[in-house]
């Protein structure tokens, strides 16, 4: 397998020593609109098998020429989901199979956005799916951690511990803080922005439906020391792959962003610094929402300087193999101290970056086989959960008691 | 009296159809950085005594070719306070006599900016004060609303109503409301986030000293139906011109900023989205409050959409004349209705933009004389309260009682 990773970003930096542990594949191409980018995240290793080009991801005839030049089986996507549509459409046209980690763009419904869903995410994407299939190729979307492990988790729970499943839903929190700051967040605003200030997208009774942003708050306690965390509905892929594969009555994801983020985004938007239309400043022309992300440190930079662990999970309640209720949390935990000593990556982007790897080793070895449009769901989640855990990244689970 | 009024922003647009009311002067140069915007408000009034050029306020040698060329005795500062010191430069060095609503930037305390001063407000003006007495000029600094006629009403206060004087605070707060807009400031973001997020300043016991900003909030009840509105200490022209001129033990400035707006600034300042220094994005080079407030609606444009009445006032606490206790609440309160009917400027800036004109009509007819730097407070308060109840927007006395 020769892959071109495409997005030497926070994620796409930290994929690079996780894949250089590995022997799955032949060559990483690793690209970035800025060369140097691409060439520092290659240096951190010292390793043949990976090397760096200058690409940009906007524009799908330069990327399907490097999927060419360079023999690519398989473009990796890790850029942020405004390149998601290009790429796509790039791998498809030079025949490569396709992974990404956000799928492509939502829009509001015209008149009722917090109501009814409009274009909804990965709508762009699945209605390509015949293509896909025609061309024997599979476009594996949403892998990364969520959505990714989340909805391995679901299939896991699916497949091995329920009868059947009333609520799938997705959370994730974390205790992670970062010193010397006020306010630094650990992930890209800029897709912080575009998820939480989407209308909210629910799974019920057979039909998606969305809500106002920062609606349905709950408290959920969170393991491994992180205790409870305000977690609301935030826009977020799994909503959209789970029904598509597992019944399941109802389906959300909510983000434990906190009081304070959540206060950020909102005010963000009241005056209009959300918006990703460029407006005239003095003499130049600028988004607000790419000011806002430069104002910013970046994220993939902050390792040194963040302590905490971050959980990615799947709630799930239903009815167990045994007839009785059940209610288990299915999660991940990385801790920033051990990310940041055994890879040298923070812990959100490592957590991001290490499912994708796992998922690219099952398609090489032909465990994971597919063709056309599908979610991680649509695999067998057994060899994926028990290769994490030769990643040395292990899952755990939690089971609900009855209170005594 | 020839006259330099420099800027066509909301309060250099609201000066002239005052002015085109009144006989004091022969002439005024209306001069913007965008010359179609200077000749837009002289446009909004029929009258052969105002002409319109276009003038660069940063430039110091410019804008003394223009007083010079234009035979102007006054410079009628009306830009936002970055550029104070290039227009009183060139005014001193046109011999020119000057007048400004904002005074020269302070600069926080490297050390200790939350307990004491560094540079403050107007000092950069004052350490001038010998050159202008030379020249024998009149350089009236601070001479809009607050500070201007909150001052005027601190010295009529120390003259006519008390024998001792413990506190002066002055008081701001509104109770408009912009319909159609999320988030829409009545007043320049540009200038509002300067003072807020600097130091509040504060006179005590024969010295100034900083708090942090918003610090001792405070419900203070507005007259003419505005009502109860949290204030917070503000950095503010007043706390430095008052004490040169009147004894007090203290002198504050709180507005009714109000709690959204303060959660606002916090977050910028949290974002750094406040910052004045340009940032790479993209392309381009911006600063992050040029993006902020060209994000915003210019609020010289949105008198349509508002309603409501706001208050500026001096609240002086002490002993009265007869010896006893007193305390009164000296304000002037501009509805928006009547503002946009009678002058089609809605009445935060309308307010701004009145004082200065009465000021400058009192200097032209002899009534307030002076050389050298001086605020408000330095000259006899009475003809100026008087010419205000001719220009139609009288002052008013509300008279704390003893509770019953």
């Amino acid at each position: 397998m020769r892959i071109l990773l495409v997005g030497a970003g926070g994620v796409g930096s930290a994929v690079v020593p996780i894949a250089a542990r590995r022997d799955f594949y032949e060559h990483i191409v690793v690209a970035d609109s800025q060369q140097d980018r691409a060439a520092q995240a290659v240096a951190a290793v010292d390793d043949p098998r990976f090397s760096a080009i200058r690409l940009d991801a906007s524009d799908r005839t330069q990327v399907e020429a490097a999927l060419r030049e360079h023999r690519c089986d398989v473009l990796f996507n890790a850029v942020d989901p405004r390149f998601t549509m290009p790429l796509f459409e790039a791998a498809l046209a030079a025949g490569a199979h396709y992974l990404d980690m956000a799928m492509s763009l939502s829009r509001p419904h015209p008149r009722d956005p917090y109501e009814k869903t409009g274009v909804k995410l990965g709508d762009e994407q699945f209605a390509r799916d015949g293509e896909w299939r025609d061309a024997g190729r599979l476009a594996l979307v949403g892998m990364g951690v969520e959505p990714g492990l989340a909805d391995v988790f679901a299939r896991y729970a699916a497949d091995h511990l329920f009868a059947d499943i009333d609520e799938i839903g997705i959370r994730d929190g974390s205790n992670l803080v970062v010193e010397g700051y006020d306010f630094a967040p650990t992930f890209s605003i800029w897709t912080t922005i575009e998820e939480c200030l989407n209308p909210p997208v629910v799974w019920e009774d057979g039909e998606w439906r969305t809500t106002e942003p920062f609606s349905e708050p709950e408290v959920f306690d969170f393991p491994a020391g992180i205790g409870p965390v305000e977690c609301v509905n935030v826009e977020h892929e799994e909503v959209l792959l789970v029904p598509r594969w597992i019944q399941a009555r109802r389906v959300t994801f909510k983000y434990g962003i906190g009081e304070e983020f959540i206060g950020v985004l909102k005010t963000l938007r009241k005056l209009g610094l959300d918006s990703t239309d460029k407006i005239r400043v003095g003499g130049a022309e600028v988004a607000p929402r790419d000011l806002v992300a430069a104002s910013l440190p970046d994220p993939a930079t902050l390792g040194d300087r963040m302590s905490g662990k971050t959980c990615a999970g799947t709630w799930v309640k239903g009815t167990g193999k045994d007839g009785s209720p059940r209610e288990v949390y299915l999660y991940h935990v990385v801790d920033n101290a051990w990310s940041m000593a055994e890879y040298g990556s923070q812990a959100v982007v490592w957590q991001t970056a290490v499912h994708p790897v796992v998922a690219l080793e099952l398609v090489a070895n032909g465990v994971w086989k597919g063709e056309g449009v599908l979610g991680p769901e649509a695999f067998d989640a057994v060899p994926f959960l028990n290769l994490l855990d030769a990643y040395g990244s292990p899952w755990a689970m939690r089971e609900a008691r009855e209170a005594a």
